[in-house]
C-alpha cells in the first residue's frame, strides 16, 4: 500500500502565513454600524490589538508567524496529510481521496491556529482578559487553551443550544481556565433582553457575539475575540493549506478539488487559500467547494449585502453573504456551521466564481461520518463530516465517470465532544431541518 | 527552543515485536483451573486464535508484525514521542521530561496495538464473534475499531461503574459497529448470580472477564479477547517502546527513567520492556517505575502467587501479584487500574527486582493532570495521570539534588471520554479512596 500519511517534521512548519488580500482585487470595506462610513483601524481599537487591525488590513503577501506562536504549534503542528486508503476502497472509487487532520491538536480542532496568535498578540499589548463567543464549542476551547498560555482571563458565551448537548466541552474549557456560560445570558443587557422576549431560545452564534463583544467594550482591559468571519482569522488559518502543499509536493500529487465545510469560512479558508493563490496565478485550476448545512446555506441562499456580524448590530458592517443578522438556524448537530454570514473573503471569491458552493442535510451528513469512521477510523466532529460527505459525492461521480481525480478535505476537527449526535443519528431521532 | 517532539515516518516503524519471554528465566506456567495442572495450548483454543496461543507461550526474541496489521498501525503510528518543555519549565526541574504520545490513535489509547492484531489473527482462523470486557473503555473500544477492521462481531461487557460516568465511550463503542452492555449483565449465568446477590455493585473486570469468558465459552465461532494481562499482549505493545527507541535516537538522549501506569500491566510493558532488554544486555539501567492506585495496589500490596483472572474462576490459574480474584476496588476514576492481578511478566520482573512499583491517590492524580494540560496542552485519561504524577514527582526530585536526568513515559491515552472525572476533581467531589 502507499502512504498513510504525509508527515513533516516541526522544522518543516510554514514560517509565514498567505495573505489572500494580496491577490485580491480591492474589497469593499468594513461600515462602522453607528455611521455607515468605513472604519478606522482606531476604531476596532476598543475590541482588537492593534497587531490583528493591522493584519486586518494588510495586503503584505506572507507575514511572518511569531517565534512564541510557532513554538505553541509545535504541539501539534504539522498536522499529518492523510491520504483515504480505506476509504477510497469502501467507495470502489478511481479518485484518490486525501485529507488533512486537524483535530490532533489539543482542543481537537483546526481553532488554535487563530487563537494562539490572536491571544499572543494580545498579551504583547497588554490584554489581561478576552471574551469570545462559541457555537460547537471548538473555538471557545481553542480560545480557553490560548489564554492559558498566555495567562489571560478568558471567558466564553457559549450558545446554548450547544451548551446543553455538548456538557464535556464545558468541563474542557474549565480545565484550561476559562468561565463558560450559556447565552443568551444574564451577564450582558443584550443577553437579558434576549431571554425576556424569547425564553426558550436556543441561542445563535449572532446573539453570542452581542453578548460577548458589549461584554469586552464594558470592561477595562478586555478584548473580544472572533474565531472566524475576519480576515486575520482566515490568515492565521493558511497555515493548514500551506502545510498541506509541502505534504502533497511529497506525495507527488496536486488536489483538483478542495473541499472544507463552512459556518464563518475559517477552516475552509485555511484548508484552500493557498492553493485559491496557485489558481490565480495560473499555475493549477482546483475546484474549490464551501459545504455548508441546509439548514443554514449562507452562500447557497443567502444575499451579497452589508450586514450586521451580530444581532445587536455592535459589530461593523461586512460584505457578505449573509441570512440576515437576526436569523436563528434550527438547532442542528453541527453548531460551529450555524451561523447567518460568512467571511468577507470567502464571500467574495463565492461571488466572484473562484470558489462553489453546496449544502447537505444533516442525516446524510451523519450516515457519510460513519461511513468514515468505519473506514479511516476517526470520529469525526458533525462539522467535518460535511466536507466528508462532499468529499465522498465527489468520489462517486468519479466512479461513474471513471476520472482519475485528487481530492482533499479538510477534517476540521474530530467528534469526540458530539457523540451525544451520534447516538442520536443511530437512534433515528435526527431531523433534516 | 529544542525539539518539541520526535515523528518517525511510517516506514521507520519497527516491523517486529519485541518479546521478552526470550530473555527472562522459565516462567511458573499457566494452570488449568479445574486440575491445577500446567495449562496445554490446546486447552485454550476455545478462548484463543491459535497463533495467539503460540505467541503467549513463544520464547523467539522477535515476532513479525504482519503486514495487514502494520497497515492499521499507519493510521495512527508511529505515535511522536513529546520533549515536555512546557512542563520543565513549570516545575522549574533540571529533569528533562519525555512523553509518548498513544492517545493518538482513533480509539484514543495504546489498546489498538493489541486489538488489531488479536483481531487479526482471529480473521485468519475464521472467528465470527468476539467477546471482551472493558473498565474504562479504551479496550472496549479499541476491539470495536479491530473488529470493524476485519468484520468481526463483537460484543463488549463493560464495568459498571464505568459504564455510567462514561456514556459517550459506549457511543463510539456503537459508532464501529459492537455493541456494549453494563456488568454485571443479564445476559450471562455469572453476571445474574451476581445481581441477584449484590445488585447495588458497581462491577470489576474480574466480573466482566468472567461474563465475556463464559459467552464466548457458550457461542459458536466466538472467541475471547483480553486488553491486558497476557504474555502477547505485552508482546503487541512492545512496538511503544521500540519507537521510542528510535525516537530518543535522533534525540540524542536516553531515559535514566521508565514510567507506566499499570493496570493489568500492558501500556506500562509496552513502552518499557525494550528498554529492559537494554538492562538485561548490561547496555543501559534506567529505572523502571509502575504506578498503581492507592485503591488498586496489586503490585504493591498483593501477594505473589497462582490466583485467577476473574471473579468466576474460569480463566486459568497466573502467576501474579493480586489482590484476590474476588477483591472489588472502590469506584476510582481511573476505570482501566481497577484490576485485581497483574501482568505475570510484569509480576515477575518486580519480583525480581527489574521494576519497581509506587502508588497514588487519586486526587494528586487528578492535580498532576491539571499541571500537565495546562503545560503541555493534553487532556490525559486519568490512567495516565498515574504516570504523570510520578514523571513530575521524578522531576522534583532532580530539582533538589540538581541531577539533570532524563524521565520518560508513557501517556497511555486521551480523556476526552473522562471530562466527568475532571469536573468532579474541580467540584472537590473527589475522595482519596
Amino acid at each position: 500500500m502507499d502512504h498513510t500519511k504525509f508527515t513533516l517534521d516541526e522544522n518543516e512548519m510554514p514560517k509565514k502565513w498567505y495573505n489572500i488580500l494580496a491577490d485580491m482585487g480591492p474589497m469593499d470595506p468594513p461600515l462602522n454600524p453607528a455611521t455607515n462610513e468605513p472604519i478606522k483601524p482606531e476604531e476596532l481599537e476598543p475590541l482588537f490589538a492593534k497587531e490583528l487591525i493591522k493584519q486586518e488590513m494588510s495586503t503584505k503577501r506572507y507575514l511572518d508567524i511569531p517565534e512564541e506562536v510557532l513554538d505553541i504549534y509545535k504541539l501539534w503542528r504539522p498536522s499529518p496529510l492523510y491520504r483515504a486508503h480505506r476509504l477510497e476502497k469502501v467507495l470502489d472509487t478511481p479518485a484518490k481521496i486525501y485529507y488533512k487532520h486537524e483535530g490532533v491538536s489539543p482542543a481537537g480542532s483546526h481553532k488554535p491556529n487563530t487563537s494562539i496568535a490572536q491571544t499572543y498578540y494580545n498579551m504583547k499589548e497588554g490584554t489581561e482578559r478576552i471574551t469570545t463567543e462559541t457555537g460547537a464549542g471548538q473555538w471557545g476551547s481553542a480560545l480557553s487553551l490560548a489564554c492559558n498560555y498566555f495567562d489571560i482571563e478568558c471567558k466564553v458565551y457559549m450558545v446554548r443550544s450547544s451548551f446543553e448537548q455538548k456538557p464535556y466541552r464545558k468541563s474542557l474549557i474549565n480545565l484550561w481556565g476559562a468561565s463558560v456560560i450559556p447565552s443568551p445570558s444574564q451577564d450582558t443587557q443584550f443577553g437579558r433582553k434576549i431571554l425576556e422576549d424569547f425564553p426558550d431560545t436556543s441561542g445563535s452564534l449572532g446573539i453570542a457575539i452581542s453578548e460577548a463583544v458589549e461584554d469586552a467594550a464594558l470592561h477595562d482591559n478586555t478584548k473580544y475575540a472572533l474565531g472566524s468571519v475576519l480576515n486575520h482569522v482566515m490568515l492565521h488559518q493558511t497555515v493548514i493549506g500551506l502545510e498541506a502543499q509541502k505534504q502533497f509536493e511529497m506525495a507527488e500529487d496536486y488536489p483538483d478539488v478542495v473541499i472544507g465545510c463552512c459556518g464563518g469560512g475559517s477552516n475552509l479558508a485555511g484548508v484552500s487559500f493557498p492553493f485559491i493563490k496557485d489558481k490565480i496565478d495560473g499555475k493549477h485550476d482546483p475546484k474549490i467547494i464551501a459545504v455548508e448545512p441546509s439548514a443554514c446555506p449562507t452562500l447557497n441562499s443567502g444575499e451579497f449585502k452589508y450586514d450586521y456580524g451580530d444581532m445587536a448590530k455592535m459589530t461593523p458592517l461586512l460584505k457578505m453573504y449573509t441570512l440576515g443578522y437576526d436569523f436563528i438556524p434550527p438547532a442542528i448537530h453541527a453548531g460551529g456551521l450555524r451561523y447567518h454570514g460568512c467571511s468577507p473573503l470567502v464571500s467574495k471569491l463565492v461571488a466572484d466564481g473562484m470558489m462553489d458552493a453546496t449544502t447537505y442535510h444533516q442525516v446524510e451528513v451523519f450516515e457519510a461520518g460513519v461511513t468514515f469512521a468505519r473506514s479511516e477510523g476517526i470520529a469525526a466532529a458533525p462539522e467535518s463530516n460535511h466536507a466528508i460527505k462532499c468529499a465522498i459525492d465527489e468520489a462517486l461521480k468519479c466512479k461513474e465517470s471513471g476520472e482519475e481525480k485528487t481530492i482533499l478535505f479538510n477534517l476540521s476537527g474530530h467528534g469526540h465532544f458530539d457523540m451525544f449526535s451520534y447516538d442520536k443519528y443511530f437512534k433515528g431521532e435526527l431531523s433534516n431541518e
